[in-house]
């Protein structure tokens, strides 16, 4: 069964879950490609226990010195997550890119396990239509370029559920009751959000089912009275909720938490794929919408608006490259050194108010704040901006306007 | 009194509330420069009735043929905010430019009055430290160029609230009661939004009380039970209410009244000013935050990737334009020739959920979808995508990568 | 020896120049694809021959009414050069994508040949490696979905010249001497430029060997004597040379003639291809750079500085997409539309100086000059500007930095 | 004659050239601030004798511990120069920047010294009309926010050359018989340009004399034969010129000889100033001109795509804010930021040749070079490209152009 024209692979780190789908590939790489495989299962925070995953490896035959099993939760906020928060991106105005910022740190990690344990092949189970094929291969080109990459739902023939579950029977492998039937849709997870998507979210213009959400109560049934919290930031990032002091995956966790409860974080999309298509998904980003936006309550203070405006000019396109797959490229990493540069006051507390699906910034104070009440007052500024300034600034500012204006009005 | 040193102005065209500033500023502008002063009083929707400015204005010895009370909603709403979110316009990532995107209208009036009446002088209510100045004044400088700008704030002596009020006591200006003592906040109102800033609102860190909302119910007091409505579109402009067509001004008034009684679209900001100091507003923008989210709705599935990304880099720039009062500039109008050429097929039909606050798109349906269920599907697709084009796709993508990682990593 | 895995093909138009790779794609296609062949031959300036393709199109089978000889020259220039040039695009700051803006224009006649015939397939003869299959197709699947694309380099086995060579003499086609040894480089010239890569300009660090520019004189070589010439414009495009009015592709060809004595437009470049790799490229685009440095001159003094500085942030994107096959994409569309918007005024005469491979502008003059001799005057202005308007200009320009410096410095 | 409503001063630095005008405000500042004035000469590589300012100043009283002379070639070079060539900054497409990059260097020295010797007030020479005084004010304010500026032009009745000469020979102020004529055109100096403007350059139509240039020869008196040099770079800085290593500011002057003797880099622009006018300058920035083709070579082959047309779309921004005076914005240093990160391996070598006015790149190696021959070869690559991923890449590509297709066209 064995294709000939398959190149030979020796060793092969494959992105692992431990779920069906992955067990399955594992059984096929084993087979197809008569190599020994090496599972790497990252917790990021995905809220599934991974040991389960080992024991299932081990079945298969992989060698336990070949299981790897890594809590990446820290690494992922700390040097993904809070990055991105920086720079305030979000994708098609909308989304929080919890999916997209997840896959490169895998592909880092499953990298350096090929280098450990000398494989010359990674693999991993995105389908050929989405965009995690992308984001997980450029992070394995971009960290090395000569690794073989194998994505067997673009080179199977298990091109339906009930093959791919037939394969796993004459093979062993345990398949689950609940994924017989036709899952209804297909979710990812991790510490910054839950995301779903095809099935009966196809047709954009059904609203998502109840049960699809899984990590937010429905906001009717939040609870009744606001909750007021505070998140304190330093140089950029958040250090602590209601002035304790948090690690990043902690502080990220303990605001999903808050997210949940109020039901905050929802949102139905139809967004542009990096490989030309719309698709129609459902996210849950519960803690992350709550300190994006206190992120930006933080810069309302702290940034001067050169920063500002500038930030906002390269957002989108820091959001693109995210989305795309292209964090480790040399422009992300320039749009990084931009926006880091702007954060080292971005330092503060702010304060908001979770209610029913809705968060809002409703205090912001800071040491490093740039908002002078002395010049902004209705009062007397006793000096501090002198209104007379005004009009020279208004007549320069018009004066190409009013030449065009002779010549064109 | 008259001050030797100013220029002879003839007759002048003042933006007229019919409130205590500009009647003092009426009075003031007859005085100070022995001028006929007409005045010009909006209806732009803020809920106002405007007889009473006719009767003052008369009263203070304006001539009836120069007493001028224009109902702009329409042209407001058609002209102005609707081009405006074609964009998708933030100013700052949150804001809807609800007082910006009414001034350049003001200010073209104001400059077609004063060539009917052949004056030589417009004249506004705006104060030295704040944004509308500059765009009051760049809108006439760009439809007039050799007009002259009167702004009374700038150069008066009555710099303190009770130098005002002495100053219309004296001048037989009535003055009612709640303007006698400090008002607790400044306020600006259209069929848009309802602004407020200064006073109670002046330290960032504290909450905005809630006697400062007008325009929308707390959310705590909205009806309990979320209420679905559509909007439809047609070449990216909003024409019709749950099936029901409107004109733009009916359909934004009516969106008002759903905001409101759903507490949706209040927002609590800092902001960067033009003028160069950041400042602290409460903005209620109910009907204006449920339309900009619908029209991202419809786009999500109408307008191609290229073009929404593109939308989505402009619009900073856009906002910032609006927000500085660069609404009559080449720049403005090269940006939104580039939005509406891609509005073409911006068609359909958006449902949204409105509930205690917040407001959420939950389907999309259009006649020029590019959605496609039949390329996106996890199905079988029947070949409308062959999934091994992802591989060259990839390795494509990936190839300047890898090169750099061979030289680098 | 037909692969029996091809889909069928009933009839395609080949984009055919005549030489020796296309009429061994004619060949191969009637071979492979048991399919009519229909050629179009476009002339876009190229300065060669187009006849010598008919006779050589029927000498291998093509029917008559299937052999299309077009004359695009004042398309080409008028649609796509003139529209490009609008908007000063430099592909990587310095190429005027003499090759790119070619491309889609064959593609959109050849689709359009297609549906006249109806042909269910079209095909060209550019390699794997290069990215005018990638302009070629996207204009392709732009215009005509549907479409079907056969790309010879990409399908069959003739991968080195000399295979090629082999299967035109099997197959009775003509093959020139100067073809038998290896070309040292490889060209493609249109009205526009002539570019030329590979072979002897492969290594970047080797000059460009004299004997591969055909359309300039050698700088060295031209006149002691520098020209003087005026190119009029009218609403952003070239109308007339030393006033004598003309058509665009005369305009075009007549500024060719011009840069070849002089030696103008020479270029050597390392630039970076959409499929990801870097490559070396000569280029000659003798009329291109004097008309694109006139645009620039007349722009100065007919646009205002809001509109030539987002043309100027504008223009590297739109460069980038011509560049890389996105003519018909509607990002460039909504670009062209921003860019025309800003031309309607940019009307007048620009003199320039051609010396000894240098073009420079020295003079220009326009009825719609925003250029103001009394507002820039060093001389008593009269009034036109009042200098003590900057204070207050930079007053409030100073102001955010103030606020900074107080905070940081 | 003091203007008793002028603001106490106790101390004012002032830029000062030794020149007619600064002299002038050197007397003028003693006399109607009464104030002890500090003098700043800076040599930024103008090419004029500096002592003579110190006789002069003497002469007007200044003391000599407050007189100061000091060369700052090498750091304007090094930190002014050289950063903003690293972002291949152009102003509205052409102009090298050469006054705009000096003036916060003279206003960081200035404030630098104001600090030393305790003086609470700034003054500087530049019109009212020109972009420098708002260079030179933005630097002061960005690093002493309460410093006091005084721009004598923009406050005094010398309005006219006549009044200047008048004033300066009542107080025994040396007027050099060539100002006593009016000067044909004004000049600024430094080792980067030289740039001319007014009088007779204000009409844009009017050829500039050649008797206005002084740093180049003419291209028709250059030498006949081209002359072939290289220059190279270290991490985007250049650093030997012929292989000789060299100072930042040694390595342009060296290269301002050449420039000069070829002819090289003479510009005749009509730009739009920051103050809202446009004006007619004449530019010479010989050895920059030389230099930045030139680093722009080294990046071809040393820079990444991405990162490169990320630096292509920022560089209009970053130009504009040199221009408009905005270096100490952190806006212009998040650019830096971001511009620096990419020329960690801007390293290697470019070969230029200069002839009669004409500069070009005519090769180019680096250490760090991505440019693979082996990739892009014409010639059998050896499995290094594999043609056929370009087939998924062009069709994923051209997939939404297709979707669009179905529905547009």
């Amino acid at each position: 069964m064995t294709d000939s024209t398959r190149p030979a692979v020796n060793k092969v780190v494959l992105a692992y879950s431990g779920g069906l789908d992955t067990s399955v590939i594992l059984k096929w790489l084993q087979q197809e490609y008569q190599c020994e495989v090496v599972t790497f299962t990252a917790d990021l925070g995905q809220g599934e226990e991974l040991e389960p995953a080992r024991a299932k490896a081990e079945l298969m035959g992989v060698k336990p010195e070949h299981i790897f099993i890594d809590d990446l939760r820290e690494e992922f906020v700390k040097d993904y997550v809070f990055p991105m928060m920086r720079a305030n991106a979000l994708y098609e105005g909308l989304y929080l890119l919890g999916t997209s910022i997840a896959r490169p740190l895998i592909a880092k990690r499953q990298i350096e396990i090929a280098k450990m344990v000398g494989a010359d092949a990674v693999s991993h189970g995105a389908t050929g239509k989405g965009n995690d094929q992308v984001r997980f291969e450029l992070g394995y080109y971009a960290l090395a370029p000569d690794i073989r990459v194998i994505a067997p739902w673009r080179e199977w023939d298990l091109t339906s559920r009930s093959r791919l579950i037939e394969f796993a029977e004459s093979h062993q492998i345990p398949v689950s009751k609940d994924k017989r039937g036709e899952a209804p849709f297909s979710t990812d997870a991790n510490l910054l959000h839950t995301s779903s998507e095809g099935k009966v979210l196809e047709d954009p213009w059904d609203e998502v089912p109840d049960y699809v959400y899984s990590r937010t109560v429905n906001p009717e049934d939040a609870p009744d009275q606001p909750e007021t919290i505070t998140i304190d930031f330093e140089r950029g990032d958040g250090v602590a909720l209601n002035g304790v002091a948090m690690s990043p995956a902690t502080l990220l966790a303990a605001l999903n938490d808050l997210g949940r409860k109020h039901g905050i974080g929802r949102l139905d999309l139809v967004e542009n794929r990096f490989v030309g298509m719309k698709s129609r998904g459902m996210y849950e980003t519960p803690g992350g919408t709550i300190y994006a936006l206190a992120h930006r309550g933080i810069e309302q203070i702290t940034l001067d608006r050169g920063a500002a405006h500038l930030k906002d000019e390269l957002a989108p396109r820091y959001a693109e490259l995210v989305y795309n797959g292209f964090w480790f490229s040399p422009e992300r990493e320039m749009l990084q050194a931009a926006v880091n540069y702007s954060q080292e006051k971005v330092t503060g507390t702010v304060r908001l108010k979770l209610y029913k699906g809705s968060c809002n910034v409703t205090g912001r104070k800071s040491p490093h704040s740039l908002y002078s009440e002395k010049v902004v007052t209705f009062e007397d500024d006793q000096g501090a901006y002198d209104q007379r300034d005004a009009a020279g600034f208004i007549k320069l500012n018009a004066l190409r306007l009013r030449l065009l204006g002779r010549r064109d009005r």
